[in-house]
């Protein structure tokens, strides 16, 4: 596991102290309807993602690992009054097709990536009566050894999941809110043209893991 | 007209140099389908905002003003090869509603506001065969002197204008690309929780402006 060693430039939204927080594992019970106290979940992921190289082609990948969201404490403990913030902490994505070989995602140290949950403005029809909404605004690196880059995105990817009725939405399927294109830059030269877009992007939240399945991701 | 003082700490995109390159007013001609030289476009715009304020409720705002965008030389000068990018230079829009007061749009001098005009990957039926698709990055500061606050949105909005056969797209109808929500937040209190958001935006691309129609607004 890897941990951002660097003050981030860029804050995307609230930041969500760590300090005293406990890491969140496998066999933790989750409880519908109910804002949790704080914590470190220590979650999977799933992502498939499309990624649009300009005059070259379009790859669609899927992406396994895991991710490290620290809570906040809820502003209520009524669920339908609370919010919570989150930052994500930790990121570590790996997938691969053949044109672009293997692809492994993680945050952007330079970034803090946030996100909240709380009732949203807009409820749906089919949603829950009191479901919520997830939003987190994410910074990440796609390294690509194979093509010898490291791609950012310099506009936050903003992952979103409806209908949230517990808190981690664990096994909950998102989607990244990508309007036909979102440009990826090279590290290396980031106010250069964009080198990438990454053009579609659904993911699903993973359950809790182990320390030793994280260890193993 | 004010212009941003100091250096962004934020950039979501490419920088755009705005040295040497012309400031074009009304009287300009826009030619379809043929990438132009680099110039500063003085526009109107005008917009329709929804704010949600968490607990006192929702209020639609009618916002009228101006924009300047200097666009980049185009990387073809084939249409169909073109892509053009372009910083938000300059904003000031003002829109009223009783609740919230007057409000006074700008640009955020701490955000580099950067968009781009390209061939989309997913072209759409019913754009046409070589439209292009155009977007910007957004941040703004938003005064409202009767709440005695400025709020500032610490991810970026996303402005979207589709069908574009122009350059600038003068008169097109576009989105702000929000899921939900974008928070707001306290420009003096950035890292605590948002005070509003905004939860739909609809913009409408106005013409060229002369000098004098620029000093009015």
């Amino acid at each position: 596991m890897t941990s951002t060693p660097t003050q981030p430039s860029v804050k995307y939204g609230r930041p969500v102290t760590t300090d005293g927080v406990p890491d969140i594992y496998a066999g933790a019970t989750v409880t519908p309807w109910t804002p949790p106290d704080p914590g470190i979940d220590n979650l999977g992921i799933s992502s498939i993602d499309t990624f649009a190289v300009p005059g070259v082609g379009e790859y669609t990948v899927a992406f396994d690992g895991y991710v490290r969201v620290v809570r906040s404490e809820p502003t209520s403990r009524q669920w339908s009054d609370a919010e919570v913030y989150t930052n994500l902490i930790e990121m570590k994505m790996v997938g691969s097709c053949p044109e672009l070989g293997t692809i492994t995602v993680r945050l952007n140290p330079d970034c803090l990536s946030t996100g909240q949950i709380r009732t949203p403005f807009d409820p749906y029809a089919g949603e829950g009566p009191s479901a919520k909404a997830c939003r987190m605004a994410v910074g990440a690196v796609f390294s690509m050894p194979k093509l010898g880059m490291k791609l950012i995105n310099k506009e936050p990817i903003i992952l979103t999941i409806d209908d949230v009725r517990q808190i981690p939405p664990a096994g909950a399927p998102g989607k990244g809110q990508i309007y036909r294109m979102l440009p990826l830059h090279d590290i290396e030269n980031p106010d250069a043209e964009p080198v990438a877009y990454v053009t579609s992007l659904r993911f699903t939240m993973g359950g809790y893991l182990s320390a030793e399945q994280m260890a193993a991701r």
